[in-house]
């Protein structure tokens, strides 16, 4: 089973992502139960605006759309800017977009028997809102979400520390993330087992 | 297999609601599957402000609640007012809030491996903000939300008719709402034959 | 000069109200300014399902809303649940919808010249968004929202004390509440010297 | 009085951009009351990812912040891509983010004193949501949202044409541009005779 994860800070390597750090938990407990785990940093790569799979010009998306579909699992890893999810999680969510009118060879949308969950952090409020918001489109491309699949950092009220400047809350994101870890591979594990069928009609 | 829908439309019984017949699409099929049916009209019940299971001066949450329990896929059927989810569906996920704290005899939160889905109507835009918002709380209790497990109706731009008021987009609505059906039944029974264990630590 | 705060905590009277105490802020600085101030607490009353101004059946609302259009500033106190507007909140927004229909002797929207404001308080997560929300609607209805007109307090990440349980990020708070209520009664000033005019057409 | 329109489509000139059409309805209308009008079209500029005013590196947002700055009146024009604002809305939104700590002489933030609307297109059900969105953040930074201060134009239910693509509901969008357009001048208006002092302490 694999699972990857897509890194959309705005921040370019080599500078250091909280939300990475955040994501590594995740992805760390999944690795412990032998899921092979991969990351993308996205704003490294040069997606271009738009709504196909390919956008032609250098568009580095189909490369990242092969990961993607060759995953069971997908972590969504989104800073929160302005209360909500960065652009670049959104420019994601809208080359995802293509994914509904593609079908495997059984007719099912090709995210169907995929999992997603999401890892927020970020100096402000906002998480459980990026949260139901990139959970929402995950869901509508055909992932499923499942329970309590997602883990999150930030501190309130008002601008604060990033994540990895204080050591406040962390248990807290670390045990909830390790649950999603748990999570995401059960859901994954029970849609191999018996996957869902293609849509009727 | 039994399914839950909670119809939470401010209107009460007798008055027609359009939210319900748009879920009875969805029940119908899960019916036409072996699937026990059943729906609760939220408002003809005195629900309590309030976030405990049972918040006393004759409550009514507690036999709902019980209801909830009862069943391995919910439906949330919400009218949209103002573009949110109704009051009554806020009423529903607030109450709800309780069942975070409690475990099954194994340690896991009782909504692990229990699917939901969310049937949206209105005269005016806001469906799929409205998904994203009760998808997303459901979610954070522990239900599994399937891929594309929704159907909505509604006009755009502006006020316009309800849904029983006119026969524009019923066919989108249906068969939607007809997949939605296919995949709360698929992911049910994944779950059923591989449940979710409870969470690490 | 006149403000209204409604209160939308869940908890009847004479239960403490953190969402109250943090209103008091802002209505304190409108009061040193020589504003008149006023606050309901919605959940004591009995505020029926509904979308028009009177729902009959001894519905409570008709005078809430009488007290709404006496006032020039708005501000609704609103506690987070599940990362959403409180249930009660919602039922106001509801009810408000009916004030777009509603216009002066001049023609305009009553909500029109007026402006509002958005206080919030959790123990977690959410208050950007509930001030998106709760302000979005507003300014459906015909409120304008004065610039930096909210202020809000929670803890993050996860569930924590309430706001009166600390001291921690009071001084944040009050120093952002009494910002809004500078911003709001600057806006509501401008705007009583110079209206609004009727909607053209 | 100057009005800018920031069309923050996905579409790079000279393709035809439906949120454009829309958005000039409420420029054209101000212009007719005497505004000068300028609009930007985002994705034509290499807008870096961040949250400073200037991210260095050919970065092209330091001359439309100039713009922005320039304007009494901001009209964010924002197609909807799956339920939500694009995500070249998003990143103006971050990069805004820094208007938050810049003053004017008088010690106010610069963004005081000058109003914001929001024009949102889509083939799909979300407008609403992406108004309470855009306008939150306006709101965040300092931007007065006059009453009813937006239009919007999409299709329901389910996928279907752009606002060009048909004459249905443009009617309704028209007019309800050109009420923002007369509340946004009158609310700027209101603001230039009686400006917001600086926030107290």
């Amino acid at each position: 089973m694999k699972a990857l994860a897509l890194n959309c800070t705005l921040k370019a390597s080599p500078e250091r992502s909280n939300t990475q750090v955040l994501a590594d938990i995740v992805l760390g407990a999944l690795e412990r139960e032998g899921v092979e785990t991969n990351t993308i940093r996205v704003v490294d790569h040069d997606v271009r605006p738009g709504v196909s799979s390919d956008e032609g010009n250098g568009d580095e998306w189909p490369a990242i759309r092969a990961e993607v579909l060759s995953a069971e699992i997908l972590i969504m890893a989104v800073p929160t800017w302005v209360g909500k999810p960065s652009s670049v999680a959104q420019r994601v969510i809208e080359r995802m977009d293509a994914l509904l009118s593609e079908t495997d060879e059984a007719g099912r949308p090709v995210a169907y028997n995929r999992v997603a969950g999401v890892v927020v952090t970020g100096n402000e409020d906002g998480a459980h809102h990026v949260i139901s918001e990139v959970g929402g489109s995950l869901s509508d491309f055909g992932f499923t979400i499942p329970g309590q699949a997602w883990t999150y950092w930030n501190k309130g009220p008002g601008p604060g520390p990033s994540y990895l400047d204080t050591d406040e809350g962390h248990d807290w994101s670390r045990s909830t993330g390790e649950a999603a870890a748990s999570n995401l591979l059960a859901v994954a594990r029970a849609l191999a087992a018996n996957p869902m069928p293609p849509p009727p009609g």
